[in-house]
């Protein structure tokens, strides 16, 4: 099974793919899509349109895991955030992939067993979780392998059936 | 020459055409692009995306005047209402038409000539500026068409000039 994580941005987009078997979890392949700053916004928003579905055409992920981003000090990051998350949840829906979203927090606690983990912290951790020679970098790579570990340990699901009231 | 305003929302995404011609200006077409909120969030957005080209396709605008939005006091909401403006402008883009935005203040000020006017203030100065018999409902119809006439009158455009340090 194979989950790709998003860390949505409009000048740096992570993404990362894990898949997982019964050798446990392993990279498939990472990055970031960036945007030039001097383009248009839309014309900036299109090409990560563009680039999100030439990444999902490519991978066919199982699922996709996207960041759920609640507020942000930020107030100019914060929308240029949700523009840039909305594009990918698009690209996904349309890929008919299914897709998930968890909160910094659920992505934190999953990773590092510390919501409030600092990026170094998820950065470390993800590079113990996926053996990874190096710390992924920028954070934004390592924020969207996070995601997808965090969907593909089963975490994230065990916290959204115990906050619906259910029995992990 | 026809403007396509849009005022981005998940639950009302709000829409007007208005062309602008020597007998001045006038309502094309306007309505609300509706999502269900019980349906999925990437669902929701690629429906909106989806309803936003057919609109594009239809219309053929020469120009889409999307609301520029900076900050809501509602972070639930205004994260809702990036994503949405996101999908509008890339649904625009991809359209191949130029994309222009403008914040609620300098609508305002375009339309009602104050910049902190009412939602009713902006519904009556739209009725009279497009001589419609009633006022446009909901709010985010309205929102719309003030989008497109503040671009069309010019009084955006001048706006801009005179904040870029020009002389309008």
């Amino acid at each position: 099974m194979f989950a790709l994580g998003v860390d949505p941005g409009l000048s740096r987009c992570g993404y990362g793919v894990v898949g997982r078997s019964r050798a446990g979890l392993a990279v498939s392949s990472a990055g970031v899509i960036r945007t030039p700053p001097a383009d248009p916004l839309a014309t900036r928003l299109a090409s990560l349109y563009a680039e999100m579905r030439r990444l999902l055409a490519e991978v066919q992920p199982d699922v996709v895991v996207v960041e759920r981003v609640l507020f942000q000090a930020n107030a100019r990051t914060a929308m240029a955030v949700g523009q840039a998350s909305g594009v990918a949840l698009v690209a996904a829906a349309e890929a008919g992939c299914p897709v998930v979203q968890y909160s910094p927090n659920e992505v934190k606690q999953a990773v590092t067993g510390y919501g409030s983990a600092t990026k170094e912290q998820v950065q470390r951790m993800v590079q113990s979780l996926l053996r990874l020679p190096e710390r992924p970098k920028p954070p934004d790579v390592a924020d969207a392998l996070a995601l997808a570990i965090c969907h593909l340990t089963g975490t994230g699901l065990r916290a959204a059936v115990a906050a619906a009231g259910g029995t992990p």
